[in-house]
């Protein structure tokens, strides 16, 4: 009737990470779809521009196309005087030739005339008449003109493989006429729960039982990274209930998470369910951080695995750490820089070197910039993820940060 | 035949916006979603819970449930021998009561049973045998419970409105049955794109025109903002085709933005279309920010109508600064800290006091930490922006940022 203890030898997370994608394959189905559907997807190859952008030599500015010759030595006290013989209207090829002497209206965008080599600003002329102009000021050859090609160039890599899909990348492809890209199939996950404790977040629980909320979570930062969700359901703690449902996920989805329950029974099941899923199975059981230490990262067949703590906000910070990166990898996604948020810690944060601690703050803006509160809280209560609105890391060899330390705050 | 010179009296983006918050309506459409859909979507009214959460006193820790008294004075040297009385099944009500000298085995997230008052931490006892242990360290009243209400009290308010939904507030939702939530209904925003040297994006330009991407782009934003997008077409450069177009959008939307050819002909135009949708028309007419100066802010009739420049580059980098802080006022959206990555110029970045400049900006990682390396290229450029993945923000009253200053990069 006594509890088995627990121990673990504890890994960091980057160590872990590392082991795991030594024994994982990142994905390699691919899909096809509109650029213009294609936000926050991550590119299976690199586009090449099939033309070169502009496909024309194109005005800068709003003003004339000159021959630049006629403008050298050009002043506000000795103008150059100058013929305008014509006009290039916008999305029209501009029929005639610009002769010595001459000049011809042209607006931003607009086609270089034959004969034309440079184009004065608006700004730096006066007019006569509406036949004859002053130039100001001389231009350059190729001045205020965007050459063809100037943007990029036909046959050279518009964005690389790994990329994730922006706004202005949607614009750059559909510039060059790309209105269909290949990116990466969203990578299925498979997310379990179990306990005996659980039920549906939907259902109302009886007395003594909790809603699944960590299943939703999860689902909820996976779909957010750029993943399809599987809801494999909530497994007992039984052998048999667990088994069947995770080989299903499993065998369906590209990567497994069991969003365990909290009994010791359980984990203890979780373990021996993963390596029967595959080889080489659980690569490392306990991470040196807080919370999310019980954490189970196993790679099986070449599919990761991860059991997660059954306490909500453990099971939050460790997937964001560990799910997350994974997704990146089987998606080949190319690692961004982390933003962060400059703030002044409030109180003391007491850390243990050789652990990674994961600090739910409150960022406040004050006078001189952001405070971060620390959200204290026992460890199960979903609220202080609720109430906080970034998080510190303390990193693996720090003791911690007193108050009135500048911290990097990641909104979350 | 010569150019119109325009004239702007530029004002700050910021007290434009002011201006424009002024003489605009922010939304009061709702709708009821189901919680596990509503990730990124704006809570139109503070949710409170229907229940205290937990729901009954829970244990937090893997060990046993005791009378806090019968551990008082325990050590090592001298342990509390105590007797193993039973033990509570995970989302199971205990149905035995603790007696005095008595504990009970418990796992995490399990109930406590009558009579006890805390828990004693696995790791503080050691068992005699299946029927009995010692308790090494005492425990108070209380310790290791987590009380009915604690993580959140009946009736208390679990988000406020206006809030942004995460992974972790569909969690706490969840927990305490909340599975529906009220909504601000998605801004409906049209798109209009105006120019005669423009065709479709996905249509094969012929020579001298151009696609239109910049509506793309800026739908795009929009759509990650948490609008719907209306695309109202190409109105071509005449009074009747771009009035009727934007009457329509207008009409049917909550914001209408006028993707501008580049055109002076067609920046008159818009200019006296907006005017004539509503009152009072044009707020602004040129910011003071580069890129994005000739940008027309306007209300007609209590709706937000943005004119963007026709540059791509000018209309990302402004739609960002106007459009979106629009959005989130017609959302009624708390307002974010902006994170960013602190970096190192490579490179003097040359600004003009009472001008906000956005610089796009490559993010490379360094031994040190990241470096920030300016993209230049004439503004037309729109592969300037895939190129970048950062900006920087020169603020109104600064002359710009020398080489090897740390500067605060936004992701993007």
């Amino acid at each position: 009737m006594a509890v088995a203890k627990q121990f673990f030898t504890l890994k960091p997370v980057q160590e872990t990470l590392e082991s795991l994608f030594n024994e994982i394959h990142s994905l390699s189905v691919r899909e096809t779809i509109p650029t213009v559907d294609a936000i926050g997807r991550v590119l299976a190859s690199a586009p090449h521009s099939p033309v070169d952008l502009p496909s024309f030599n194109r005005s800068a500015m709003d003003g004339y196309a000159v021959r630049a010759s006629d403008t050298f030595g050009a002043s506000d006290a000795l103008p150059a005087y100058l013929t305008v013989s014509g006009q290039v209207s916008m999305g029209e090829v501009p029929i005639f030739s610009l002769q010595k002497g001459e000049v011809a209206v042209i607006h931003t965008g607009a086609m270089i005339p034959d004969g034309a080599d440079a184009v004065v600003m608006i700004e730096r002329t006066q007019n006569v008449d509406d036949s004859e102009i002053e130039v100001l000021a001389p231009v350059a050859v190729g001045e205020n003109i965007i050459k063809c090609g100037e943007d990029i160039r036909k046959d050279s890599e518009t964005l690389p493989a790994g990329h994730v899909i922006r706004p202005q990348d949607i614009g750059g492809l559909l510039a060059v006429g790309i209105t269909e890209i290949e990116v990466m199939k969203r990578p299925k996950i498979a997310i379990l729960s179990n306990g005996d404790e659980l039920v549906d977040a939907h259902e109302t629980p009886e007395m003594s039982q909790i809603r699944d909320i960590n299943s939703h979570i999860i689902a909820a930062l996976c779909q957010q990274a750029g993943a399809e969700v599987v809801k494999s359901g909530i497994a007992r703690d039984t052998m048999d209930s667990l088994m069947s449902l995770a080989r299903e996920g499993f065998d369906n989805c590209d990567m497994l998470i069991l969003s365990a329950g909290s009994s010791v029974s359980v984990r203890d099941l979780t373990g021996e369910v993963i390596n029967r899923l595959g080889s080489p199975g659980i690569i490392q059981h306990g991470l040196a951080v807080k919370p999310g230490k019980p954490t189970i990262v196993a790679a099986c067949d070449g599919k990761p695995v991860i059991g997660l703590p059954g306490n909500p906000v453990s099971a939050m910070l460790v997937a964001r750490q560990v799910v997350l990166p994974t997704i990146q990898y089987l998606l080949g996604q190319e690692i961004a820089p982390q933003a962060t948020i400059s703030a002044t810690l409030t109180q003391n944060i007491a850390s243990t070197t050789g652990r990674e601690d994961s600090v739910p703050v409150r960022i406040h803006q004050t006078g001189e910039g952001y405070e971060a509160e620390p959200i204290w809280g026992k460890s199960n209560l979903i609220y202080t993820l609720l109430r906080a609105n970034g998080l510190v890391h303390v990193p693996l060899n720090t003791s911690g940060y007193s108050a009135g330390t500048k911290v990097e705050v990641i909104r979350f």
